[in-house]
């Protein structure tokens, strides 16, 4: 079985000044083709440290990937020691050069230096993968049958590289098994409570099928995996019974966000939304809006730290702001139903609550939330208590505040 | 000199469907007591390969970091095998069984299940960690001089237990070194201009002095580190001299993002902003609240996704949205001034743009985005094209329109 490594290089990555996207991304992408990740390694810009990666990784794998490194500045040292590494010299190669001068006379549209024009220099040990979003090139090599591919950690520069070119050369070089996954998504249940639930069908599983629980701000995804199956059916056949047990407590049988389901409910019932933020500060609609197409559905949003602001957006009486404070029930309720005046809209979200570290009273401690969904004909309203530090807060009140939605528009129908 | 591994386990990490944030938060907080992180190891759920890491990492190291792998799910292997690999026996821990009791009654407010009982069972070769926030025991083992950490993968729980417990135990357990980190941030210049402009500078640093790189969305981070000088006054005086040479393009000398530094900006004069967002449907207003104590300074904004929200909200022209576009100059213009008049803050910032990847059109494509910025008494607004996929224009366009912010602030001085 094919298998792959993938090695991130970088000092920021140790000293964790940088959380590593790419390889999650890249992972994802090999196993899409079948090509399962044994183990991802971060090393620091140090010559003996990414020596020993290429050493101990290329003896476990068939393929390893190299991203970072390459920038023009002297902390990266990577291509010197692939040049090294796999026996070559350095050249100036030709189409590197041209790609070069390319984007800096027709995208970038500034001088070129020659610091760029060394950038088009590569081991002659190496086949080039042309960056047609950068300057640093991909770099593909070969020693021992293991298959290298170097390329820039900036992820929009390696994406390009891995989707147009390196993807495409491994499923036509290797015979690669047939991988399916399958996700579904739950709501309101922990891990544990799920794995009681769950604790027969796991036993049942063929054993070419394995049950994986990601959990994430409340929603727990289950993966089923299968690995070299002929067809889809069984693997089919386990995901509808998984969907029955976990029925109560599903949200969506795809591998989405919360977001996006709510995106399609509204979409297919030609509805719109709006928000009415406090304590999560545009969160909520920064959510909504991250989906493609959302203008379908999504008409605005106001915002209202302020008791001003709440009171002249969103006509939030001040006689309830002063008797019930910023964080109450009649608040959250005006706040949703000053929205769908304002906006509009089908539905109106509205939230108000104490993210912390500090805003804490005795009987509003931080972590304090009032959420409120509404249409014209019904508001209904809820209490949370999170506690966890701002961030967390923001997006445990941000991902509650959707589920309500979601069930409330299912409530509806 | 002491070093440290961090291993993540888990399966969703391989096939990439979560982002590993937590060894860059160990990292950060390891380099702060001056343990050098020297790799970063991520294995699925796989008893060989978590052997395998355990046997490599720990000679290399003197401490080894594991998190994950603890939940009370099947998928979940690596107590069993920790036991196994430190000789120990599966026993039953009190103090766990105590935590995790006084969790479910007090915190929680379920029942206790016997899954949940098991997880207080640790192997009785190691010293328990107690989880205050969670089910699953922290770990510390000793084999062969070299210290082992297990901590659950919940990253609320493993910070706090490394903070808590791990960190105090760390540095009255060896003689560290000193190392200082100094970080300032640029914006507007890209990483190989500033590697020109610094190249003098670099080739003068002490041999204990180190420079990095750090570039993301448009700003570059520049850190100085040094290793084992009895006194700061050396990189102190580099960073002085790396500050005049990157003056122009200088933000911050803080290790901080430019919602911080506007965030202080405000604050120190005693001023206020809010925005008005359309293509970025509230990412601004998310990153300027993201703060702590941002309400000091932060009205609240107007998200205006739709026409209609742009005339009703922001008193934006019917006229102007029809004989110009929303995507124009004269809109984000008129869209800070309402939201000036309708909020009544001192600052306003407005954007309106296509962030793909439909509605682009040919005089206005993908990217196309108008940036304004305003106070009572003047108005600016400037031209972006950003040439990336939907999340990155958007995280561009708040970068951008923070930074205008910043230097009209400045301008007004």
């Amino acid at each position: 079985m094919i298998k792959a490594s993938i090695i991130t290089i970088g000092d920021e990555l140790l000293i964790g000044q940088v959380i590593d996207t790419n390889s999650a991304w890249i992972a994802q992408q090999l196993n899409s083709i079948g090509i399962p990740v044994l183990r991802r390694v971060a090393v620091g810009d140090t010559w003996d440290e990414i020596w020993t990666a290429l050493d101990e990784e290329s003896k476990k794998v068939n393929v390893v990937f190299i991203t970072g490194g390459l920038g023009p500045t002297a902390d990266d040292i990577t291509k010197p020691l692939l040049c090294k590494y796999f026996d070559g010299k350095m050249v100036l190669n030709e189409d590197a050069l041209k790609n070069v001068t390319y984007l800096f006379e027709h995208i970038f549209k500034r001088p070129i230096t020659e610091r760029n024009i060394k950038q088009a220099e590569v081991p002659d040990s190496c086949k080039v993968i042309i960056n047609k979003r950068g300057t640093a090139s991909g770099m593909q090599f070969e020693k021992n049958g293991t298959l290298f591919f170097s390329l820039p950690g900036v992820p929009f520069e390696m994406m390009g590289m891995v989707e147009e070119d390196i993807l495409p050369l491994l499923v036509s070089s290797f015979n690669l098994p047939k991988i399916t996954h399958k996700t579904l998504v739950t709501y309101g249940i922990g891990e544990s409570m799920l794995a009681d639930l769950l604790q027969e069908f796991e036993e049942n599983l063929p054993i070419n099928i394995k049950l994986a629980y990601l959990p994430n701000h409340g929603i727990v995804r289950l993966r089923l995996t299968s690995t070299n199956l002929e067809s889809d059916n069984i693997i089919n056949e386990q995901f509808e019974i998984l969907k029955n047990v976990v029925s109560e407590y599903l949200v969506t049988t795809e591998d989405e966000g919360m977001e996006q389901v709510i995106g399609k409910m509204l979409l297919s019932r030609n509805q719109t939304v709006g928000t009415a933020e406090s304590c999560t500060g545009g969160y909520i609609a920064h959510l909504i809006s991250s989906v493609p197409g959302a203008s379908a559905y999504y008409e605005g949003s106001m915002v209202t730290y302020s008791y001003a602001a709440k009171e002249k957006s969103l006509q939030v009486k001040k006689s309830t702001l002063e008797s019930q404070g910023a964080v109450s029930e009649d608040v959250v309720i005006e706040m949703a139903n000053g929205l769908l005046k304002q906006l509009n809209t089908t539905y109106a979200i509205a939230v108000s609550g104490i993210m912390g570290p500090s805003g804490g009273m005795p009987e509003k401690p931080v972590g304090t939330v009032w959420i409120a969904v509404a249409n014209e004909k019904k508001s209904i309203a809820k209490k949370f208590h999170f506690r966890f530090n701002r961030q967390k807060n923001i997006q445990l009140t941000a991902m509650n505040a959707l589920n309500m939605l979601r069930c409330f528009i299912n409530e509806q129908d």
